[in-house]
């Protein structure tokens, strides 16, 4: 499936562009925590809110920005961003230097998911951020689901952008004594930190014991 | 220093939000890569990015998004978002779990960089993302200064956002014999790896061997 348009086509180093939607759902997976960007008055705003992906459906969770999901509940233009960095480029040369990353970009119309597939939404992006939390947690209760809005949109526009590797210099730098390389980001390593309140004789479950999102 | 306008004011959460420039700058001072949302015949766009603060000053690095700049440069309406996710909140019911994170939303009228302060700005930038190197690089030409876009915004309209602690679950559902707490991440590990290319006898420096970003 190929995601390009011309809004989504890359000006710039387009060799470091992809369009293909494994490559898109790759990057979207490994990540959780998206930009969305909206329009009011004129007036961009971008919001990082949490996120989930079933096939070609991006489900957003809506907790985090009221005034996006009032806007684009009615349909307006979203841009969703999701990026990995991976480490930092030190090249002999500033005009070189760089970041390694990873991103996906995508253009669409949110819609709200309507009330019958507001639990599959939660449960996509529950499952997105924290695989197995899910089944552990106390059942959603319908005033619950009525409160919480959730954003889908469509992964139909989208554009991937990759820089990976060593810098690359002018020739004739590779003779200057001057260190270079990448700075290369681990994945985070996530601790549990358990809530004072456990009741007694709970154990820590492998979804938070043994946490940590695929490194590409 | 009161960053606060009818537009950052926060309508969901309020007590999450701050809007004094101490709490904005220590956020942006973690960070290092941004997300930049403008708007294009009515479209937004969110694009990842590097960047450096001096004082009330963010510069915002080109090489990412020729469009972006080629707007913005006129004048254009930008949205400049800066996340740095904490970990992850796990209650006893879905409804209440949450992602720990610190956020700082920036809007303005981004202009560009003159040519005589580009330099400075390329500088701040350098400083932002590795302290230290800028010294050890060779000199930036006059051609590579000319073909190198920097954006500057001043910070006088901006929020944050601060998602701190433990879960906090309905008061009957810590009876429950749930696990809960947070996944807290850690500040990403970076590790040099030395270009191929390096001249004999060039040792890695302290920049390099000691990076890490400020864990507030």
């Amino acid at each position: 499936m190929d995601l390009e348009s011309s809004r989504t086509k890359l000006d710039r180093y387009p060799a470091r562009g992809k369009h293909d939607f494994a490559t898109v759902a790759a990057i979207l997976d490994e990540g959780f925590f998206c930009h969305v960007g909206f329009v009011q008055n004129g007036q961009p705003f971008v919001i990082p809110t949490g996120y989930g992906r079933k096939n070609t459906v991006l489900y957003i969770h809506g907790s985090a920005a009221s005034r996006m999901l009032t806007e684009a509940a009615g349909g307006i233009a979203l841009c969703v961003t999701v990026t990995l960095v991976d480490g930092l480029v030190l090249a002999r040369a500033a005009f070189h230097s760089s970041v390694n990353y990873r991103s996906v970009l995508i253009l669409g119309q949110a819609e709200r998911v309507p009330a019958h597939e507001k639990l599959l939404a939660l449960k996509t992006i529950s499952d997105h951020i924290v695989p197995g939390r899910w089944e552990t947690q106390r059942p959603v209760k319908p005033e619950e689901l009525e409160l919480t809005t959730v954003l889908k949109l469509e992964i139909v526009e989208a554009s991937a952008k990759i820089r990976t590797g060593p810098p690359i210099d002018d020739e004739e730098d590779y003779a200057l004594p001057i260190w270079a390389g990448t700075l290369d980001f681990s994945a985070p390593a996530a601790t549990p930190n358990a809530d004072k309140r456990l009741q007694p004789g709970v154990v820590t479950p492998a979804h938070a014991l043994r946490y940590r999102r695929v490194k590409g």
